[in-house]
């Protein structure tokens, strides 16, 4: 019985999600499913932090849902990492994984320093601050494309071109080993930039797919799941399920 | 006109709004008119982050209305600091403050090792993570009570004696200069505490009142408001007004 | 009866005491007055550390004659924060504010990537140093006008358009969403280019002076002062009464 | 056709290696097959680092050797992960991993308060080291077994009573919400331990294991292999080929 | 010609001065001269921050005149460190070293984590800050013996006990490798309490000492003396002329 | 009878060791006898960690011989200061310095605004990694010349321009008040840079000279020797012997 890992589009259109979809099926392992879905609304993209409220009961709700309906793993997929703590308390058998968290950790096994290139400025400080919590500051610098999500969608081809630019900079004057591409919009474009600059680029949402399958794998393996003493810690049995019907109605 | 200020109470009942209301405006400055809102749900308490989730809306809503109605600063009661930075993106007029943040400013200007009372452990992860990003990590010592927010409102008069005994040692074995009480729950317990033990004990519900006044006053005075360019930058307009359509749907 | 603030002019002429008398009296908020004290002396500003020495004594006896006073806070007006702990040991009742630690902790509160202007290289060090002692440093970065204090009197229009200048590098390359005027002797140009750059910008004098107000007011209404219990304690009443004499004779 | 995963088993006998090398077969996912090698070596154990400079040849002799051989990944068996990045110099298709590193990222992934158990007082310096350069130092405490790595081997069940009561001490006393056993030979008793604690136990030998399967498949599947551009550069052809031979000769 | 070194008794009596004077003799190196010289004040210790500014003068006067002299190197006699920077800027050839900077320099010269032992709880905030600056905080724990500097003076015996006493503790409980006396008038103890413990005992006077002949050399043979360029800048020659002569006028 | 000092040239000619030879006995203190020796391989230089490996046995064969033939201090010559704990744990009267780790504290005690200046990227990552470790990063800069090693030793006066460069530069740019030059290959440069710039310029060559005279002095004088406690602890004497015939099958 294959594993199933979900992929939370937590923005975008049906033909986004299904663009994303057909993207980790391409690049997931033997033994996985992965499915991903869209948790439909208003919203343009998720730029700003406010926008994460709007969706957070849809999102918890269906992170619950999922585990309920067997998924092994959950990916929310913003390089935000939004509602990573939350989705976690409420889980325990699914592992829930993001793609900012993923990505650094897999390139700061690959390489000494990390380049992290940004659409813009406005995504600097969170980023930042998960760089200094994830505890990869010292070796972590950033690069700034001054282009919004928006341009990620609908000017591929200028975007690759820019994205290029400012991987070949943070390589020359940054002495980057690892470039991470800082938005999961940004996905699809790795394996050109690795193969031109011949260092690893990270997509985030691969980063994500591949730290999914291996928290199911541990987790399935050798019972390490996320711990739900104190950080991640549930509420208690009653309260929770009082919890679950407020998440029922938006 | 007298400035007004707004404390969200983000949990619990219409007396404990009345409560904590009437407790601020003991302690309000001259010239700040001060009310306490309730964001009405059937979450227990705070405890878990994902309970944050589930009110998210209502608070941001209430956040947007609060500023068309002319308050001068608004405060989100909880010692995690939630939506702190949703909110202030959804601002520009308004101060929008928090209590660990208050708190834990107010107390590095008073003296050099802070010990933070907390509850349970529960809270000792996020509580670090926010002492660390706000700068006052090599600072700040813990200690848990072993308590529920639940026994903080039940309980008040052993949890009182549990805190005073937490102070204490806090004040021998760590050689605390100042105590910060870490969770708004402990409201009102300061005074007695601090007069025992000569050293200044901050309550947090005092300290983001005194932290709103304060940054009412420096917005009005000099002009000193939320920097809207990158980590506090709004939606653009169209999306804004979009945004909070969305906020009114629940 | 009006609460009295005292800024400590450390440096300069009567003209220039009656010059920054009357720009803190322009923003003093209603209730409270304020008294600016020249620290004569030969020294023609305190870029060097060591003429700090030069004055500290009197700088301490104007403390202590202060408090007895009953002012309610004072500042110490150098952007160095000097004799900031020596002052607060010689004092109960009274606050004591200094301007770098004023101005970062308000800039770190109204945005994320602050940057401090400063005269030239000399500054530097001193200033990096206070900034990771106040808990600021990941998020602080560093421009120098390569100008010295005495530009800063004597050439007051070229020193204005080089600290616009500065301040928009600093917005447009290092991405500030805070800047922060870092010598008392700039007070008076944050207006103009806040309006400009559309961001906060801290003038020293004026957040030493608002934190003046803030302390005194914690202090007064919730017992909220510095702890005198380690970092700040005072001699033993005995001893000090004798420096109390040992700080009347130069 | 299966990957082929090999661990140096870095110190001990033949009976030794046998062991870890069952124990790492029971726990390998499907399409891994593991081998163990044994370093001969006249070495008790490998508590001292002077040890590793023994044996540091041999080891990247077959290090060296095992990608010829087309291994995909190899694991350096020991807690002080020793010769890191001397052999990720050498390799370029063949991923390495070191216990130490596999084990805190995995633990940072599951929870928030890691301890880490280790032998004894001379293990603490350097695995504090690693903790900082690995960037996990905010989150990690140590609690010290006052056992040597003989005693793991030779007093099995007393060793285990011991662990126990470290790990429990340190989920109460600590708030430990993860458990890192901080020594290879530590490896067996990760199972009891997290039942009875109900956290996650980390065992340094099948994270390593776990660890090196992941970066089998993601440079097998997306490319992603150590960055061969600064960190980890190897020597230029010509040296190495001469390298090769140095290594050859004891 | 003899080196000259001045040590800087900055507080006590002419017997104290004389005591220290021959026990700087006892350890100095050949080629080294010593001689102690007291700063007169009716200061009883120099526990008080505040106490430093009611002889900065003096001290920097004498650094002054010490330099025309021609010493070679100078020490502040004070675990705080006290005119550090000051004094630096007011000399060019002559080194100027210090208590607190020199024992931590060499304590991480020989041992991995240091137990600095304190008087009291006083002292503690200034020598964490110390630690922090000179870049050793994490290697770095305290022990506070509760006696006050009166104490060392006066009960010699007893203190030696509690030293003893601490040190062993540091040395147990917290895997010590290095202990540091930290306060100058702890000297004289460090010969017994290293050959019991058989670690490194540091007596920070003579750990001034040893510092003072090592820059005294690197600045003769190399030419490495305090850089001049920013953090200890001298003021511009007319300037210092003018300095001088405010630093006779006490 | 005069304290012998040993540098080991842990690779190059004959010539080259003659040549180092005759530079430190230049710049050695009176009372120092210094030897240079050779550790012969077919390495061409120590650019890679990997070469380090297969000279390790043989460097701490002779770092013990050494210390039986009565050597009061040993040198370990390249800056990547390899095998420091090592040579440690196997030495307890004769003190091991190492090249990076003295300039680093010489510099931190002359300036506080460092820039090291480093052949090529390679050398990058470690050298940050060093300076985490030693405590200075936080004053630290890299600027990196864009040369080999080799280089270093073919193009003299190439590099000296091409060093006299970056050195200006990170005077000019970067507010450097002291630079490190950061390989032993760059020695006998310092001194023309020094009187060019007029900041303190550091070989690391004479560094590690200096500070072995210094170490030497501290354990001879007052038994400040390397603490034998837990970090540099040495094998018990059964397993030492047992080692050091180790050490001689090479």
């Amino acid at each position: 019985m294959p594993r199933r890992l979900l992929y939370f589009k937590l923005v975008g259109t049906e033909k986004d999600r299904k663009a994303v979809e057909e993207y980790l099926r391409r690049y997931a392992s033997p033994g996985f499913e992965v499915e991903a879905r869209l948790i439909k609304s208003r919203l343009p993209d998720l730029e700003y932090h406010c926008y994460i409220a709007a969706i957070a009961k849809d999102v918890l709700r269906e992170i619950v849902k999922a585990e309920r309906e067997g998924f092994t793993a959950a990916i929310l997929g913003c390089f935000y990492d939004p509602l990573l703590e939350e989705a976690r308390e409420l889980t325990s058998k699914m592992a829930v994984v993001a793609p900012c968290q993923a990505s650094l950790h897999l390139a700061s096994l690959l390489g000494s320093s990390i380049t992290i290139i940004l659409g813009r400025e406005k995504h600097f400080p969170k980023i930042r601050e998960l760089a200094v919590k994830y505890g990869f500051k010292d070796r972590v610098s950033f690069k700034c494309l001054g282009l919004c999500v928006e341009d990620f969608y609908t000017r591929r081809e200028a975007v690759k071109e820019k994205v290029a630019e400012a991987a070949r900079q943070a390589v020359e004057a940054e002495a980057a080993d690892v470039v991470v591409l800082g938005c999961t919009a940004l996905y699809g474009f790795f394996k050109g930039l690795q193969e031109e600059l011949k260092i690893p680029v990270i997509d985030p949402v691969l980063a994500s797919l591949k730290y999914a399958e291996f928290m199911a794998l541990v987790g399935e393996q050798l019972g390490w799941r996320i711990s739900k003493r104190s950080c991640y810690e549930a509420p208690p049995r009653e309260e929770l399920e009082n919890f679950h019907e407020m998440l029922k109605f938006p």
